[in-house]
């Protein structure tokens, strides 16, 4: 009477929907647009950082070797013989008890090796040097210097040819930074998936409709459509008489024309009106499996068709958030080439008890506040304030019988801007 | 000769910054622009959820009394009387040793007050009920089920008028679920602010620019750009002949007429050429704090006039983007009346050694990857490479004498879709 479904571990489905991760190409866009995609190349240091040898403080840059013998006692004069601002260049070549006045960010000034900071230095009206003779514009320090003191030295940040970021990076404001010190206009990154949302489900009524018996309104739709914009990516909305099987089988042909990915929700159980492996199966999908060992969303299917995603997503909402974040997400960003598909996870204190017992490894939606973690209130997969309450997911392994307050458990953090490279769960 | 400023701490800035954040009003936007909005409403649960008693899983609704007796050697006989789907309601109201047959997520029909699950019948052609009468499309059971099991009962995820999420709260995936399940088209959230950008510093060359000596591009501008897109606020670039008192002032005063905040990088030092100082005595801005006992971003400013704030940042760009994230996006995020304005705290193992002391507290970029931290490369306030290489910022208290691998450290999570409500620093 029931199909028999064989379990995988959730590891395994991962790592069977990442190797059919197929690249997308790549295109450019103006460096103002290029937050939250993916660097298609390294990004490399295009010239030494900084360019030239230059001060980080404002100060009088001198040559040290002109401050040897300086003490409280023995105070010893400079002259100061220019004046400039970050960005400008002196003319003048510091010599002998010379002093060029310098601000934050400006280049040395050739002969000069150190720079004397405006707080080390008092100010002088005429005085002598250090063989006697009048200066005037003078200043005397107490403490000698040494050679490069208070410099930032050429190429000390960066060096021109040095990779600075793999491809695969998030652009993130850092990166923009980087891009924007090297003179990228454009940025050459990944482009985006196109990605289609099919929620399939008898009951579903728009988020428009007034309440109808036995009906609900379609939430999944709406969360993953965010979920996509979360992570830069827009998506399209597919509609379908999802209980007549040629219809959803012309829809979901349709979409796969169009978008190089298919997110449904609901239909992929073994209920009477879930048409989803019908789907599957005429469509002549490579179904890479249709159960894992998890909850909530253990009958989430993923198939794919000529270089295409198909994900089968549970239509409980509490499923389906968990199912795009552990499955979709990775596979999208593996197409956009990106570095660290997985979501960040962290360790963190239980703050109360979870005395649910289950075999399969279930992931709880939680609030996380940096320290502990506890469950975002009611704990069904049909639960749809958890979703909304929640920042993170718990991660309970399988096979044990509930956890205590104040046990260390793992957490993944899906709000991340970027996640990690390595799936170790 | 130079300027003397009092430091005050970073907690002792943040609140004299939050004190003077006024709020901007709310506006409507469509449910699918509404990520990462600012909620200006509560949002209430419109009716309970769900709405009806409903059935979990694929299965049978029965009356769980005709279950009583039921085991493996007395399977008890049920005639399933109508089939539903979810969304349909059934007409049959569920009689003596009836079943109907029933989709996860339908509702319950009349009558009936258990589910048993698919998984859990046998399926029988013809057979006798309890009494021996005849029945045909018949299913057996060999346990007896209780009134309620395997029922999801009409509000037990919400109930009607509850409070779900408080006014303030970040519009994220989870939140869209719970908005389309209440059937909101429109949903009233805080209007975003304008912000204007002007960065100043006389060795500042735009992105697109060749390099010249003694200058370098500016990266402050756009990073600042960055930074607010991934709060979800757009930006206005402002340029001004930054040399000159004049037009800087005439700059700032026009921004004022058309942003709610400004943005400015550089000029706040204690050089000959930073303007901005002057500035604010011109304007008759109220400075709140013009240092901070922090590294790097000493020299930070902030000043309000006419309930805008004036945040100068520094020009060095690892101090402009800490500064960004501790003082200018909590301010923004409180004028949008956000519930978590402070940047998520964490503490993690430091990866390596630390060894710079220092008397004021001072942020590290860092890369986190959910259980250790390392400062992200070169460390110095003007460096740009760990900014692009950083997810993270460590947290080191002053009056501290360098950190040991294995030492735990707080982090600073600016990445984090939604941070804090409170700042523990």
């Amino acid at each position: 009477m029931v199909e028999v479904r064989i379990p995988i571990s959730v590891s395994e489905a991962v790592k069977r929907i990442q190797a059919e991760a197929g690249m997308l190409g790549s295109e450019f866009v103006p460096l103002e647009e290029s937050y939250g995609r993916i660097l298609a190349k390294p990004l490399v240091a295009a010239h030494d950082v900084p360019s030239f040898d230059r001060s980080p403080y404002d100060g009088f840059a001198i040559r040290s070797k002109d401050s040897a013998g300086a003490s409280g006692t023995n105070r010893v004069a400079f002259e100061v013989v220019d004046h400039i601002g970050a960005g400008a260049v002196s003319g003048k070549k510091v010599g002998k008890h010379q002093a060029v006045r310098i601000m934050t960010g400006a280049q040395l000034p050739q002969g000069a090796d150190a720079v004397v900071m405006l707080e080390q230095t008092q100010e002088s009206g005429a005085a002598a040097d250090a063989e006697g003779a009048a200066i005037s514009a003078a200043f005397t320090i107490r403490k000698p210097f040494e050679a490069g003191e208070n410099i930032s030295f050429r190429g000390e940040d960066m060096s021109s040819g040095e990779e600075i970021l793999p491809a695969g990076s998030l652009v993130h404001p850092g990166t923009i930074a980087l891009l924007a010190t090297f003179g990228y206009e454009r940025v050459e990154v990944a482009k985006l998936p196109v990605v289609g949302i099919l929620s399939t489900g008898t009951e579903l009524l728009e988020p428009g409709s007034a309440l109808q018996p036995g009906k609900i309104r379609n939430s999944n739709g709406p969360m993953i459509a965010a979920q996509l914009r979360r992570m830069g990516v827009r998506s399209r909305m597919y509609a379908a008489a999802v209980d007549r099987l040629d219809d959803m089988l012309e829809t979901v042909r349709q979409a796969l024309t169009e978008c190089d990915c298919l997110i449904t929700t609901g239909g992929v159980s073994v209920g009477d009106f879930d048409l989803l492996p019908a789907v599957y199966e005429q469509l002549g999908a490579n179904v890479l499996f249709n159960k894992v060992a998890m909850r909530p969303g253990s009958v989430t299917t993923v198939a794919v068709l000529d270089g295409r995603y198909l994900f089968g997503l549970s239509g409980n909402p509490s499923a389906c958030y968990t199912g795009f974040e552990l499955f979709a997400r990775p596979a999208l960003l593996s197409m956009m080439g990106a570095e660290r598909v997985y979501p960040m996870q962290t360790q963190a204190v239980l703050g109360e008890d979870f005395g649910k017992a289950n075999p399969f490894t279930r992931f709880v939606r939680a609030v996380y506040d940096g320290r502990s973690v506890r469950p975002a209130g009611f704990n069904k997969s049909n639960a749809v304030s958890s979703i909304g309450r929640g920042n993170a997911l718990i991660v309970l392994p399988g096979g044990t019988r509930g956890f205590k307050t104040g046990d260390t458990v793992d957490v993944l953090l899906p709000g991340m801007e970027e996640g990690s490279s390595v799936w170790t769960l």
